[in-house]
């Protein structure tokens, strides 16, 4: 039982932690509740550019109503002073806190178990490991950065059934519907930056915003994949460049084919937003070019289905590296 | 309840009739189960080339016990006397059946209704429309040959999640796994004939059997699509000659691209059986090339998604004309 009520109060945590999704780099995004006999006395979720953390918003809005609770957080507490903020670690020592369960420890060295090693010096409750899974595909984009030097690259492929992306003439307005579209401006609000290439500027002038209402301040920046610079665009002048985003820690590809091409060629992306309309365009634009491919044996294993779901009469399927 | 209880021994009846699917032009592939007191006493299903009808093979199975019982048919029974078999409404009022409930009428102007009179002018209640949309389904291939003077069309597609049906040399094994493989087979079971492209000969060899346990003896008739005849092949000169195929209700086209597209050009495509691979593969050989499209707004509207399925790691996809 004691596990189940873990794992649920730290799914709540887990929704919180998504609100920052997109918007907390260079730090993760966390969520943090705080529980006292059964009832929420605190929560709080990593702020916009990665401060507060969560664990500070979640005691500042309990009070006192934190001693003795318990606190469910995504990400182990840091233990580093910062010239941003004290130790949460500290902050929950202060307030009293009798229990911490976290789903993870942090990689990041000057946190890495100190946190819990202090917590328990203090005599705090600690069980680390709870939706572990789930906790780490939440700051995919932080481990992507701490692992591989590089954002986590969405790519986004908005296809009909036979792959195309534009009829001969490049026209592609629209392949699919207004529901998937929707969900695109979703997704956007969730990546620090868009990037695409000059052909698409050029072509489709897109503007790249999230036109969702209440979402409207969430637009990432914008970056162009280009050799030469432009006055209204930040430009990188190749895929392996993304590594020198500052602040980006979610990057989505939007297109088109030579850009997604380029991005999968140099194995750097790591999910597929494939959204695909239940039509037949036939001669047409396809959605790549070349990737690298040395054989068809080469193309199995690379991805595996995550996520599968209709949007009007579109159908959203979403692939991981396997 | 008797509304219910007529649906599911019509489910009973429809199941019969797929065994017939593929094997019965130029009839319709018909089942009939005959029930008294709640229990079956008698099972039959259109027998491959067209006869003996259901209602035939279920009395026969039935004798003394098809007696006051209730007939489910799927399709109105034959009204008309043939040199190959006695009319199944007389068969039906003269073993005594109490009530007939059929799916539908038939369409052939020999019968049209002509069943069901003559049953109720012997006495025998009728019921009619139970299951109807599942009943048409179930012989497309019939109505579609009494409506369209042609074979109810299925094309096969097996692609990469990026349209691609092969590498740029032709490299095309294999793109899907060993389950989708194994369903193609089965849907090759469930046609009159199979028909490939002379490019798709050439290159792939496809023996285009069924190579299923049990069903070896199910393979269809092999055409090619070529203006110049073949020692080895039934050989067609253009998609619209499928109209003269004799015998042929349901029609499977496998490929290649030139093939499929010349069909989807055509408009003589019904359905859809998308089997997509989760790979990428990029340049490479596009699933279709030219099919007539005049714009995007033009590409809409016309396919319906009907079922979708897991296949190993394949997704199936079926789609009809909307």
């Amino acid at each position: 039982m004691g596990h189940l009520i873990d794992r649920r109060w730290m799914g709540a945590a887990l929704a919180l932690a998504d609100r920052g999704t997109g918007r907390t780099a260079p730090n993760p995004n966390v969520g943090c509740v705080l529980v006292r006999d059964g009832r929420v006395v605190g929560r709080g979720w990593t702020q916009p550019g990665g401060r507060p953390h969560a664990e500070a918003m979640a005691l500042a809005e309990a009070g006192d109503n934190a001693r003795g609770a318990t606190a469910y957080v995504t990400l182990e507490p840091c233990a580093h002073l910062s010239p941003r903020g004290p130790a949460c670690t500290d902050l929950l020592i202060d307030a009293g806190i009798a229990r911490i369960v976290a789903a993870m420890g942090d990689p990041d060295p000057r946190t890495n178990g100190q946190g819990f090693d202090r917590a328990r010096a203090a005599g705090i409750a600690v069980t680390v490991g709870v939706c572990e899974a789930e906790a780490r595909a939440m700051i995919a984009g932080f481990l992507t950065r701490r692992a591989k030097g590089r954002p986590f690259v969405t790519l986004k492929l908005a296809t009909s059934l036979d792959g195309r992306i534009a009829r001969p003439d490049g026209t592609s307005r629209w392949i699919t519907g207004p529901q998937a579209r929707a969900h695109t401006h979703l997704e956007r609000s969730r990546h620090e930056a868009i990037l695409v290439g000059r052909g698409t500027l050029v072509a489709d002038a897109p503007r790249l915003d999230v036109r969702l209402p209440g979402l409207e301040a969430h637009s990432p920046r914008r970056i162009l994949l280009s050799r030469t610079p432009d006055k209204d665009w930040d430009t990188i002048p190749s895929p392996a460049a993304i590594s020198d985003l500052a602040g980006v820690d979610r990057l989505m590809v939007e297109g088109g084919a030579q850009t997604a091409s380029a991005f999968l060629a140099g194995d750097l992306v790591d999910r597929l937003l494939l959204y695909r309309a239940p039509i037949l365009i036939g001669e047409g634009r396809a959605a790549l070019g070349e990737i690298g491919l040395a054989s068809l044996t080469d193309a199995h294993g690379r991805w595996r289905l995550r996520d599968s779901r209709m949007l009007g009469s579109d159908r959203l399927e979403v692939y991981e590296r396997a």
